[in-house]
């Protein structure tokens, strides 16, 4: 989509780290859980408005993020949710829970805590993203 | 799916209104908000675990029912979620949202607010759901 921005609040409280099919690759940064969005590049502001093709890519990365949480991070449980009471831009958050998370089991959204990650673990984390998800992946160092 | 039941909480909390293609379709009893949650009929936990023809016929679910939202209650947001942390089974909440409602913009999740339908605004509902979604309804009074 031509002219997508990505919201500001998403811009300030996550790393962008790279790009799939159709959407933007966010990582909160906020160490405490694994809870990476995902930004589909539309300005529809619900799922179920994008078209029947679209839903289906976006699924497929949901599957792409799921799949990663699991096999690099200690969680048991996953949180996927698309809200956007507060952030209209249709994104959908795709989070590693665990019973020995900070909060759980309480939902993430509405907490304040937060421990921002190292730049190396960031690094560490978009370079098993590259590896993992090969060309699926587009690491964008420098988005924003 | 054979020898499919209801989680317990799901069952205390909701109201069974009845089945589409997959899943059971549930109301949750408190009318402050308009929040249907779909049961795939499986055993497993998460969405992405779930087959792909399966996730296929969840997100037309969905889709079916974030339109009947749409078009029967004044809302101006759905809040579409997978979590799980306290009954595993899996269920997708879809709820109607709105800056009027009772805890906009929080989410729903961890409210302990609560006020129950009337039998006849159940039975309305209900009567709805047929005559919009037709044969990808199946009323089940007294399923539970």
């Amino acid at each position: 989509m031509n002219n997508f921005e990505l919201d500001a609040r998403l811009a300030r409280d996550c790393l962008v780290l790279g790009k799939l099919n159709i959407s933007l690759l966010l990582l909160m940064n906020n160490k405490l859980v694994p809870w990476f969005i995902l930004v589909p590049q539309t300005s529809e502001i619900e799922i179920t408005d994008l078209s029947q093709s679209d839903q289906a890519d976006l699924l497929e990365e949901i599957n792409l993020l799921a799949g990663f949480i699991k096999e690099n991070f200690a969680v048991s449980k996953l949180n996927i949710a698309a809200i956007g009471n507060i952030v209209s831009q249709l994104h959908v958050h795709i989070v590693g829970r665990d019973p020995a998370d900070y909060c759980w089991p309480d939902v993430v959204w509405g907490t304040s805590e937060r421990k921002p990650y190292t730049a190396e673990r960031i690094n560490e984390i978009t370079t098993t993203l590259s590896e993992q998800l090969g060309d699926k992946f587009i690491c964008l160092p420098g988005f924003e």
